[in-house]
């Protein structure tokens, strides 16, 4: 998720809903007969999608299997991952971070180098291309993370606490040597660490994948490459330059975004877009100096009116953007994308309750839907004062800060210009940079634009072929029908791969819905993580096989 | 001003414009000779309203003369009273306040006692009625003063500092003795001190306007009541129940306000209204926890779009109040309001251009014409988070707080009802305290409405006997025509005295537009205090000969 993807402890995850976590097997069997067997689906045959095969349910138990025969070794490695500080900003650590991933790459006999430009902290990337891969997959993930408030932490933020469940339901610390965990039952430890879901974790279930796969004398069908981020919680500002300037190592035949959570259903998902995003700072303006309300009210302009008539007509309370030709030529949701949303478990209803919602914005339409719409979230309205600091004053400026998601084919520079014209309109010379009192004389409504660079949706439809490929190695490795999400909501720089390389780009995220990224207590579920190591296993195994 | 008159350090006033007090006459007659002509003007005829009189203008002579001879001595009466903190929230301080002026009114043989309720600083009143008065006026002003933020100040705001102009212009401070300035060019002297202006100074105008007359053998034509409230910047809050028990003591025949500036072109002025006024936060909801802008946007209903629409429903930014009956049953602009706005010095458009504003709200009314009307005020925004601290998140509320000004015949009651009237049309269940989960979850629209009390406005026909008389009596005590100011703007509780006392009440100011009360750095230019002598003594000696 971006930078600017802040909002405090409630990020990205609605609160725990009652969903249960599958019910996972309890098939634990031996390891070596588990490689047997899956020596076997190597060699099956791939063209058409043919139903999961009794080979991907031989792997599936396999992989389990190591995971609980490894858990100790693995959760180690993770933290210790974890206990590396990794602000972008952070020059030292984050190449302690770097080159910490390079070793964990070369130990598993993977290629690995840096690629770097000035100023930006360096990509982490890996090749391992097996013998006669037809295809090669790249895995994308970042080592970064959020900036903390230490202070709102239960724990110290880069120091990992492993817990027996949530904060909230009152878990207790574990101390290593952590004892096994039952692996008849879900995993509902927690791993406390800024970055432990978003996004280390991610990036340790490769590895651990790729371990299991070795341990069963398996090599993966397709190649991979591995591209770790160094900045992308400070807004990826050179990931477009980097990729543009690798464009020729980084041959991957798509790509798969190893970041953001699984269905808050519990249930894994696949996203096959994201929202673009772009920022607008919109500031009116009134007197040069705060007037008495009483000797001037109803005579000098009011720039908290002026603001309040302003936003309003540009976004209905219903959530309908009135900028003309904001809804113009949007790529109309397709009949498989309706399908999609329909057999996704429906926790509306449930997430209303939990929000202290009467009802949504629209004519009823579930959230997966509502948020294939481009839309104008309003994040702020400041001017005066309220409540026991507000004053009869009329001040002398307001401001509204306002988020734009768009969708295909919008582009931030379209909905630039859509905007400046609505505001100009409704009467507005507009300036980009603080207008003097000489411009604020000669124009009765003046207002300020500050727009960030913004970027636009990626969006790759569910019916293509690498798509169908990607859901059914999925559910293979899984044993259970995921939930495909035509689109999050929210932004991630998608588009960047998609432009540059022209290729497609998946999400493919592996960890719990409800792990505070972005916010104090940051945590990983651990069965989130066990899963996640199958899935990996299963799609570097079998995606070639559902690839046509 | 009341309490909730804070509006920084521009309170009441405009920038100092470029106004030219009225060339002050340079004759200094002899004391004696004035007072013999003076004698005379005890015995004018009244009845109907003369044109001013030659005993007027020796009367204004032997006035001026007087202020010069015994300028340092006034002003250090002014300093000793303004040394003294004066927080209506400061028991003992307020208590000094109110001995020391039961004791200056008491040095000048007027009858003088603390008016009490329990929990409020006292009313100091002092009566003078000299045999055979036929009428007898009130006069109020406030001896308690804002709170201070003292670190804004440029010198301490209970040590008087005199300056040889404002601090904006560079002044320097001036030591006592002062040397005496000279009486051919307006005293253009600041004295900076909190209460300076407002209200301390028109209590000092009126003992040395005492002291003037008895220099000259002159007793007052008309009785004189003393109303030095102490709790007027608290929101006056004991102010209606305490004239109620002492409504017959309070027998005057009507009340002068003696507080708020002079017009801003430096002329004199008397108000005849003042709008009310009634505070109101309003208060919106949107989801329980705040929101990933991303993930739940357009989905999710958000309140601050809900506040905007609100908002705008219920004013335009063109000043306009768009709530049903809002504007019905107003008592209509006289003639004789229009004519004396028309009459007053035109300072609109150079107001306009030191605020920067292009234009004002209306249709090209006159500031005097528009502050005639009721006022929905706009004083706050707020909810989220604007510039470098937004996130991308729908918060949970916002918030707006509003003030309105009202005028005749508005109650605080009526215009309660249409507002939630207003508000209910839109959708809204109406609640007075803060709303639980399980409202919120049963109403899609839920507005928090909190209220203050309010009042109503004071006004009083310009066409009025006592109106006419007083400002023929100024006119007269100040040898050049004011401006009659149909209402300010701005709030005081005139209606008080008004509806307990069935008596008009006008508005006598003396001090600067330019004053900074309320705000860091509060100053008295100190023409203005020797003017207020002047128009004190010529209403205490001239208002009965112009008082059918």
């Amino acid at each position: 998720m971006r930078p600017m993807e802040r909002d405090g402890p409630h990020s990205f995850e609605a609160e725990p809903l009652r969903g249960r976590t599958s019910v996972q097997s309890a098939l634990v069997v031996g390891l070596l007969a588990a490689c047997t067997a899956c020596t076997d689906l190597a060699s099956a045959p791939p063209a058409s999608a043919p139903a999961a095969t009794p080979a991907a349910a031989e792997l599936r138990d396999a992989v389990r299997a190591y995971c609980v025969a490894h858990e100790g070794e693995v959760l180690a490695q993770l933290e210790a991952l974890l206990a590396l500080p990794n602000l972008a900003s952070d020059e030292v650590e984050i190449g302690r971070n770097a080159r910490e991933l390079v070793t964990l790459l070369e130990e598993r006999g993977i290629r690995a180098r840096l690629l770097e430009l000035p100023g930006s902290p360096p990509v982490v990337f890996g090749e391992l291309v097996p013998p006669g891969a037809r295809r090669t997959v790249a895995l994308y993930a970042h080592y970064d993370g959020q900036p903390v408030a230490a202070q709102a932490w239960h724990s110290e933020p880069w120091r990992p606490v492993l817990r027996d469940g949530t904060l909230e339901a009152g878990a207790r610390e574990l101390t290593p040597p952590y004892a096994p965990h039952d692996p008849t039952r879900p995993d509902e430890r927690r791993l406390y660490a800024r970055s432990a879901s978003d996004d280390k974790a991610p990036i340790v279930a490769m590895l651990t994948a790729l371990d299991a796969l070795r341990a069963m004398g398996l090599a993966p069908t397709v190649g991979l490459q591995f591209f770790f981020e160094g900045e992308e919680e400070a807004g990826s500002p050179h990931l477009a330059e980097l990729v543009r300037a690798n464009a020729a190592t980084l041959s991957a035949d798509a790509w798969l975004f190893c970041d953001g959570p699984v269905h808050a259903s519990r249930r894994m998902q696949v996203y096959f877009g994201v929202r673009g995003a772009l920022d607008l700072e919109l500031t009116v303006f009134g007197p040069a100096r705060a007037l008495h309300s009483g000797h001037y009210g109803n005579w000098a302009p009011n720039p908290l009116a002026l603001l309040a008539e302003l936003v309003s007509s540009m976004r209905g309370a219903d959530g309908r953007v009135k900028i003309a030709g904001f809804y113009d030529g949007l790529e109309p949701i397709t009949p498989e994308e309706r399908r999609a949303i329909a057999e996704a478990p429906d926790l509306d209803a449930e997430l209303l309750r939990s929000l202290a919602l009467a009802r949504p914005e629209g004519d009823g339409e579930p959230l997966a839907e509502r948020i294939l719409l481009p839309a104008l979230n309003l994040r702020g309205l400041a001017g005066g004062a309220v409540g026991a600091q507000a004053a009869n004053a009329i001040p002398t400026e307001a401001r509204a800060s306002i988020d734009f998601r768009l969708v295909p084919p919008q582009t931030a520079e379209h909905v630039r210009a859509l905007v400046e014209a609505h505001v100009r309109a409704q009467g507005y010379s507009i300036v980009h940079a603080a207008p003097d009192l000489d411009v604020r004389r000669a124009h009765a409504r003046v207002a300020l634009l500050e727009w960030g660079p913004g970027y636009p949706a990626g969006r790759t439809p569910l019916a293509s072929p690498f798509a169908r490929a990607l859901v059914a190695a999925v559910e293979d490795a899984r044993g259970e029908p995921l939930v495909r999400l035509p689109s999050l909501g929210g932004s991630v720089p998608m588009f960047v791969f998609q432009r540059e390389l022209g290729v497609p780009v998946l999400g493919l995220p592996i960890v719990n819905h409800d792990n505070s990224q972005h916010a104090a207590d940051e945590n990983l579920r651990l069965q989130n993580l066990w899963d996640g190591v199958l899935t990996f296993a299963g799609v570097m195994r079998g995606l070639d096989a559902r690839w046509p």
